[in-house]
């Protein structure tokens, strides 16, 4: 077991709430950025861990799109709460999963000693990107940021169980934004192009490719980590979309073993795994000593399995 | 000392050549992206290391600018070398001295026996977002890509003797790109605000921020790590502009002990550490046994020290 042990966190929603139907989605209000929303949970996170900026060695922003092309957006959630300080500031990205993947460096950072606290921020602005035409991304993401604050833990009590990721290629365009960046900048943005520089999914076929490969995946995770389903207590998923709960079945995972928030907050993206295990926690649905998996598949088509000890 | 041994690398260079005076910088030419030098690199690495593909177990994307908002630029590179495989895809981003942190990151996965063999990508675009009216970046910046494959060595020969990372981010805004991205996007530019959207260096800044700093950053991370500079055979410095030669005296680091190669190549972001070190391995300037110091400043302002046995 690497030992990491989460000792504080909070999420930050922005002002604008939106109903589509029964389902509730959050849109950065005007003059509000991802970074207001960083600085908040971030400032929460810390009261929630005891600790002060100064006990943080080191800043991952765990998160799937980039607020600036250069520089990083640990550097610039750095300038907002750790200016005047020499933090390392770093971002780790799988795209939806960031959270996961950024948790599963930090232990070994922690394990080893290099590292005595880390701060992993993740969110996305889905809003910057969102097509008013697309109706299914358009009523499935929210902006939201989850700030966790996860330490070295002496004492064997916390720590990763398992971890393992992999990327099937044959989805990377199922799931993309292609203009904006160095592969399409802004400069070349026409009328006809325009939509390429909105998010574009094809929710089928990300829903096929996962439901495809996600069983093996799992199995082989369980098998390589010597547990069973039965030894999970909960497992928090990508809040992907309403898909989940057709997902969930075929993986075998029970209702009432999984933690289901869609209709409240919809696909938060990379915050979405951290955003419901900081409620799990602070709503004493998740304590020490439990054995919880953190799943989900994320643009790419990447997919990543985590069996931790809280 | 984390186990990890360079056994193969190569540089890719676009066909667009072009000259400032005495100083070679280079372009992507029409019709090639960063996708293809990237596959051109791996593909000759992977022979280097005389491997193919399938011996990678983790591609790592140690880039400063994304290709795409989404997905990751790993999972675009895996699309071109990896597809119908699933090795797992990442990135990890400390702008320029993203070579580092990845080759840093990756020692904690083949020390701790999670992964064989590791391939880390580093370039971006340069040319897709510098300014024609800003001089001193429009002649510095080359468009390149330097991969390398990086593994497990059981014999403890090779490995990171040390590594550390600081931000300082009073200088977070001394090299951006502040549009294109979630917090500026495309659909905002104007004529007015166009500015915003190319790449933007104060470059006398970042050089005082950077002799302000570095001196100490240095001479603690040698502390540190036990070592004086002597014990150092080669130093491979970002290539960050004509002022590294002014720079490197001021860490009492002399002449024919670093490379420069910046009035050949420019500064090639996120692949000027990586294609230099790889050049001065092929050029037999860094042989096996060899103590070599990697360094560098990067947006942030971030700074990285690493020292390893080749």
């Amino acid at each position: 077991m690497r030992r990491i042990k989460i000792t504080g966190c909070t999420n930050s929603l922005p002002k604008g709430k939106i109903k589509f139907g029964n389902q509730t989605r959050y849109r950065l209000a005007d003059g509000q950025t991802l970074l207001d929303l960083a600085e908040d949970a971030i400032t929460n996170a810390l009261k929630d861990a005891n600790m002060t900026i100064s006990d943080i060695d080191c800043i991952i922003g765990g998160m799937a799109t980039p607020l600036q092309a250069i520089p990083c957006n640990a550097a610039l959630i750095h300038e907002r709460v750790a200016k005047g300080t020499d933090i390392p500031a770093m971002d780790i990205n799988t795209s939806c999963t960031s959270f996961i993947t950024a948790l599963d460096i930090a232990a070994y950072m922690t394990d080893s000693g290099r590292y005595c606290n880390i701060l992993i921020v993740s969110g996305d602005t889905a809003s910057a990107a969102l097509n008013p035409d697309q109706k299914e991304s358009y009523e499935l993401f929210s902006d939201a940021v989850s700030a966790f604050i996860v330490s070295r833990c002496d004492d064997d009590t916390a720590g990763i169980i398992f971890s393992a990721q992999k990327t099937w290629s044959e989805g990377a365009h199922d799931t993309e934004i292609r203009g904006g960046c160095a592969l399409m900048p802004s400069f070349v943005m026409t009328e006809e192009n325009r939509q390429d520089y909105y998010f574009d999914m094809k929710g089928l076929r990300v829903l096929k490719l996962s439901a495809n490969r996600l069983p093996a995946f799992l199995k082989e995770s369980l098998e390589k980590a010597g547990l069973s389903l039965q030894d999970i207590d909960t497992v928090v998923p990508h809040q992907a979309s309403k898909a989940l709960k057709f997902m969930m079945p075929k993986l075998h995972i029970e209702e009432g073993k999984y933690i289901d928030r869609v209709s409240d907050y919809g696909n938060m993206i990379s915050a979405a795994v951290p955003f419901v295990l900081c409620d799990a926690i602070h709503e004493g649905r998740i304590v020490r000593g439990d054995i919880v998996m953190l799943m989900g598949t994320a643009a790419g088509l990447t997919s990543n399995v985590m069996i931790l000890k809280y």
